[in-house]
């Protein structure tokens, strides 16, 4: 399990870097921002998780290895952009692998430093979700998870199953569970184009 | 005192819950997008001052309480979003209050982390005031705070007295006095429309 | 050394100070928004530093100096705004001062956390930076640094000499070194106009 899990964490952090190195090129920052902006996107969601919680210092300052996936991978996405473009599905499923990933890994640290099952599903949520926001306001936008797609969403559903199952089944299979449950509801969502319900003030 | 001060607490939470949840509905966020904003507004500036302190967890993870009356105020605000509009006025002074006591709160927290007590009245005012800029910077706009109306400003002179009296008269009725004063400059301000002075470079 | 250590970071900091402040008015922001861009601009990086790794309450919170010429600095730029104008060019001088030290002091902290060299270089840069980075997020720009002029890469190769060459010179040399080597290459990327390259997604 350790091997996969940490395979998943890895695809989904390049995911999360190529994301935010295109954000930032489409914003036309130049290749200090494109660097920053794969960064916070990649880690920003663990940062914050780990500062909420006072696990310091935060997780990418106590990894070797991290930092430079994610500087690789920062430059491979400047260097083969055009090529990449053409992966968008396969990005978009690493994408879903480690959104649902963090948010598991999120889920486990706040159980460890034992806060309330409710809270922990938060945390989760926030490890997967905030690096998008952090770089959505870097560049000046409302960030998307707020106005686009079922995307948080996916991880509250997948984060509360495994939260309600712990203990009543194998864990590695409730993991396993869980973060199949946030990839399919981000897959069903992004097929059938679907939308949170919103209402105006 | 407890009980007043914690039913004060929860009105301005309320306040400060809905305050968030309608600039979001305002902005055409989804259903999720209102509900972080409700919670961001309610607990900002109280996490950013545990983060700055070192007091971690920070609170609302280590409250079972307030996630769920903020979750309930979410929920209210967006059943019920005409008819509270009615209620303008009551929201505004739940707001006032809050604010105060927030201040005060914050404050306290800096003194028992053995700060100087110009430090603490900086604390006690972004633990009233942070959450409304979070909730400013995630819609993309400039802080209300710093463009309008005497807002932080109500903050300052109200911890400063705080500050200055304690020890010299009765702890509660300083903190009452401090809460009241707070919310004076606060109505009397949005009353009379007043504003800090604006000097352009 | 202590003494120029101390009579740059001080330099470092009013001139940051000057340049929150000078921002906001340009932003028709009130005279408290004034403030907080001034004290944000000139703490925001070591604020950030210190969160991340943990050492808390934050430094400026634990002196009594800082926060003090801080406010001093803020109303003097509200005071004499047209005088400081004229002294574009000692400021200028000031800001790429105190980017050295910053980057350097932020480095030492990180050293002394026990961190790897390559992390304590991006710890250095986020004191040195991001104080202009929280203060173009609360003015509602894309941040400057990500946009415009070598500014964060001249911590960045400052840094990484200071950390090459630590333990084989002298430790004083090594740190002028590298202050002297931010600050040339913002001297030479300003009045050169250099500009990092962009690529375009």
């Amino acid at each position: 399990m350790i091997n996969i899990s940490s395979a998943i964490e890895i695809s989904g952090t390049v995911a999360f870097a190529v994301s935010g190195s295109f954000s930032a090129m489409q914003k036309r920052l130049d290749v200090f921002g494109v660097l920053i902006m794969g960064f916070v996107t990649a880690i920003g969601g663990g940062t914050i998780r780990d500062v909420l919680i006072g696990d310091t210092p935060v997780a990418w300052m106590r990894d070797y290895q991290l930092p430079l996936i994610i500087l690789g991978t920062v430059i491979a996405t400047i260097l083969f952009k055009k090529y990449i473009k053409a992966f968008k599905i396969t990005l978009f499923l690493f994408d879903a692998l480690g959104l649902g990933l963090f948010t598991i890994i999120g889920i486990q640290k706040g159980l460890a430093a034992g806060l309330n099952p409710g809270v922990c599903v938060a945390l989760g949520t926030i490890t997967g979700c905030f690096g998008g926001v952090i770089r959505d306001i870097l560049l000046n936008d409302i960030p998307l998870i707020f106005r686009k797609e079922i995307y948080a969403t996916a991880c509250i559903v997948g984060g509360t199953i495994y939260v309600l199952l712990m203990g009543t089944i194998n864990e590695d299979f409730n993991k396993l569970l869980a973060v199949a449950m946030v990839c399919a509801i981000r897959i069903v969502a992004v097929k059938y184009k679907l939308t949170l319900p919103r209402f105006y003030a």
